[in-house]
C-alpha cells in the first residue's frame, strides 16, 4: 500500500465520532403536546389502521425507507472471517453511504452467528421494519444459499451486494473500457479470479449480456466441467456455463491470450506483472479486491496494463459497489421491486456506463465518481423503463 | 374518551411524516476524500483494531449508545395482540422520546414471531450492534421469562420497561401523592389491577420498597397463596410474598378499606365509582392503562378521588414510563450497569420524585413534565452514589 497515514486518520475519526451513524427524529422541536400525537393517546389509531390495513404500514411508517444490512462477519472486506464485531465499522460506513447518496436508512445488523439456519431465521424475525434486506460479506457459498432461500422466505427484496453490486459496477466499467480499447464484449476473453459470492455474480450477468468466453480461476486453478475438486453448487453451475474450451491450469497459463482479467479473489498481490505481459493487446486489469488489490496500478501499468481499475479510493477507476447499491436500492425502493432479476441489473450497469459522456470517457475515468449527481437519476429513469 | 381529535390528527402527522424516525450520517459534508477514512481502505484498520481488542468496540463504533427496541406486538399498549407491524408506529414513537429525552439511538425491531425460542434466538442474534436490549409489549409471562433467560444469554443489559420503567414511575408518583395525603408506605394497603409484566414489576419493586400490604386482582380476582386456577410462575411468586391475609373476592371487595388503586389492567373502565367510594380517606387512583385508562379522571374524582394520575398525555399527573425509560437508559449505557437490579429501579424512584420540590408539590403535581431538565441529572447523579 501506498502509505498507511489513512489507517491512522481512519481511527482516530471513528474515536472523536464514536461510530458513523445515528437515530434522528423527524420531529423537530417536540412539545408536550405533540406527545398525544407521537406517542400515546394519538399513535394508537396509526396502529390500528396499520392492524386493519396492512399495507397503510409503507405510508405511516419508515419501513419503505428501511434496509438492514446483514453481516455475519465471516468475509469482511479481504480481511476474512474477523466476526460481528469487527464487521461493525464497515456496515456503519456502508450505512453512510446508503443515506449520502441514495437517501436511505439502512441498519447495520451484525448477527453474533455464523449458522446457515439461524441467519435466515434472524432476518425472518426482523423483516417487519424494513423494506429490503442488503446481504454484505457473508462467506460463500452459505451466503448464496441464504439469498436463494430468503427470496421464498421474506416478502421484501434480498439485494446481496456482493454479488449484484459487484456485478453491475463491473460491468458497467467493462462496457466502458471496451468502447476505449474498441473490443466487442462478444469476442473477448474474461478471465475472473475468484468463485465466491462476486465471481458467480459477475459470471452470471457478464453471460447475460452477451460475453461467449469466460474463464473463472479459483485458488485451485480454471473450473471447468468436469473437475471433481473444490466444488460447490455454485461452481458447478459456473463450470456448466463458462469454459466451453474446457481450459485447464492456473491464473498464469488462463490468462494467456485474455483480454480482460477481474480479480474478486481477496488475495492482494495475485497479479504479477509476467501474468499482464501474456495477456492479448490492451490488457484491462480491474484488481477489485479491497482494501488492498490483486495488483498495485502502478505495477499494473508498467507490466503494459491498458486501463486499470481498482476497488479502493486511492486510485482512479474506483470500480465499488457504493457506485451501484445506494442509487439501485433507492428505486427497488420506491418501485417496490420484489425480485434483482438479471435484467433489472444489466439495466443498471448500462445506464451507470452511459453517465460518463463520450467526451469525459478516458483511460482514468472509466466509471462515474460517487458523488456524480446524474447516477440516480440515470438509474431511475431506465428502470422505470422496465415497468 | 374526552374527543378523538387528537387521532385524526396522529394519523395525518404520521402520514406526512413517512414514519417519526430516520438514520442520520455523523459525518458533515462527506467528500470524496473522506471515503478513503469511513470506507475502503481506512476502515480496515478500526475493524483490525476492534478484532485485536474487542472492547475497542465502545469508542470506535455507535454500539455504546445503541438500543434495540424488541416487540412481537402481542401487547401493544391496551390494544392487545395486533402483531409486530401495527406496533410500529408506537416503537417509533419510544425511539423518539429515547432520543429526545436521552441522547439515546433506539432501533425499533419488531419481530416476526411470537415464538419465545424465536425471540431469544433473534435478540442474542443482533446483540453486536447494540449496547442494551429494551424489551417492549410483549404478552406477559412470555417475556418475563424472555428477560429472565436473556441474562444469561447476552452479555449487554435487558431492560424491560413494562416491568420495570412502570414500576419505577408508578413508585415514583406514589412517594409523592403520599406526602400530599400524609401517609405511610409500610401502613397502607395498595391494590393492584393487572398481574402481567407491568403489575409483577410493581408489586415486586413496592415491596422492595417497604409496602407491608398489597394485593393484586387480576380478571379472576385476588391473587392469594393457594390460588389453584390461572396461575403462573409469576403469580405464584406474587401469591407468595403479597396478600397475608387471604382476601379473596374481585375488585369491588378488595378495593374496600384500601389506600391506593394502581390500574395496569389493560382493561378501560375497569374502575367504577362504587369501588372508589368503598376506599379508605383520600383515596389515591393511578390508572395506568393506555390508550383508555381503567377510569376517566373527572369520574374518578367526582367519586372522591383525592389523587388521580393516568399514563395518557392528555390529563395532568401522566405516570407514563417515557419520564423514566430515557434517563435510566442513559444511565445504564454512560455506567455500563449490567443487570437491573430492584435496588437500582428504587434509587431511580426516589430520584424522580424528589424531581418535583415540595414548592410544586400538588395534587395535579405529583410527578414532573418529561421535559423537565433536571431529571436526567437527577437521576444520573442518585445512580453515580450507587457504585
Amino acid at each position: 500500500m501506498p502509505s498507511n497515514n489513512y489507517s491512522k486518520k481512519a481511527l482516530s475519526l471513528h474515536k472523536k465520532l464514536k461510530g458513523k451513524i445515528m437515530i434522528a427524529s423527524k420531529i423537530r422541536n417536540l412539545k408536550p403536546k405533540d406527545m398525544q400525537l407521537i406517542y400515546t393517546p394519538g399513535v394508537a389509531a396509526v396502529s390500528e389502521e396499520i392492524f386493519r390495513h396492512p399495507n397503510q404500514i409503507f405510508s405511516l411508517t419508515s419501513k419503505s425507507n428501511n434496509v438492514a444490512i446483514i453481516t455475519d462477519g465471516t468475509r469482511i472486506l479481504g480481511l476474512g472471517n474477523i466476526g460481528p464485531y469487527a464487521a461493525l465499522p464497515v456496515m456503519e460506513g456502508k450505512s453512510v453511504l446508503y443515506k449520502e447518496f441514495g437517501g436511505i436508512d439502512a441498519f447495520p445488523l451484525c448477527l453474533n452467528t455464523s449458522d446457515k439456519v439461524q441467519i435466515i431465521s434472524a432476518i425472518q424475525a426482523i423483516e417487519p421494519f424494513f423494506g429490503a434486506i442488503n446481504l454484505e460479506d457473508i462467506e460463500s457459498p452459505k451466503v448464496m444459499e441464504i439469498s436463494d432461500e430468503l427470496e421464498e422466505k421474506v416478502s421484501i427484496p434480498v439485494f446481496h451486494d456482493d454479488r449484484h453490486g459487484t456485478s453491475v459496477v463491473a460491468l458497467a466499467a467493462l462496457l466502458n473500457s471496451l468502447k476505449l480499447v474498441k473490443k466487442q464484449l462478444s469476442s473477448i476473453k474474461i478471465v475472473i479470479a475468484g468463485a465466491g459470492s462476486a465471481g458467480y455474480g459477475i459470471c452470471k450477468l457478464f453471460k447475460f449480456a452477451g460475453c461467449q468466453n469466460i474463464v473463472v480461476v479459483d485458488s485451485c486453478g480454471s473450473i471447468y466441467n468436469g473437475r471433481s475438486h473444490n466444488m460447490n453448487k455454485y461452481k458447478k453451475d459456473i463450470a456448466n456455463s463458462t469454459n466451453t474450451k474446457k481450459e485447464k491450469g492456473h491464473l498464469l497459463e488462463i490468462l494467456k491470450n485474455s483480454d480482460v482479467f477481474i480479480g474478486v479473489s481477496s488475495v492482494k498481490n495475485l497479479l504479477i506483472p509476467k501474468m499482464i505481459q501474456n495477456m492479448n493487446r490492451d490488457p484491462i486489469i480491474f484488481a477489485l479486491t479491497n482494501p488492498e488489490p490483486e495488483i498495485i496500478p502502478e505495477i499494473a501499468k508498467k507490466a503494459g496494463a491498458k486501463i486499470i481499475a481498482t476497488g479502493s479510493y486511492l486510485y482512479p477507476n474506483k470500480v465499488n459497489n457504493a457506485l451501484v447499491f445506494p442509487h439501485l436500492m433507492r428505486s427497488i425502493l420506491d418501485m417496490r421491486i420484489k425480485k434483482i432479476s438479471l435484467n433489472l441489473l444489466l439495466v443498471t450497469a448500462k445506464a451507470i456506463a452511459k453517465t460518463v459522456s463520450d467526451r469525459e470517457l478516458d483511460y482514468n475515468h472509466i466509471i462515474p465518481e460517487m458523488t456524480d449527481k446524474r447516477l440516480q437519476k440515470n438509474i431511475s429513469l431506465a428502470l422505470s423503463k422496465l415497468r
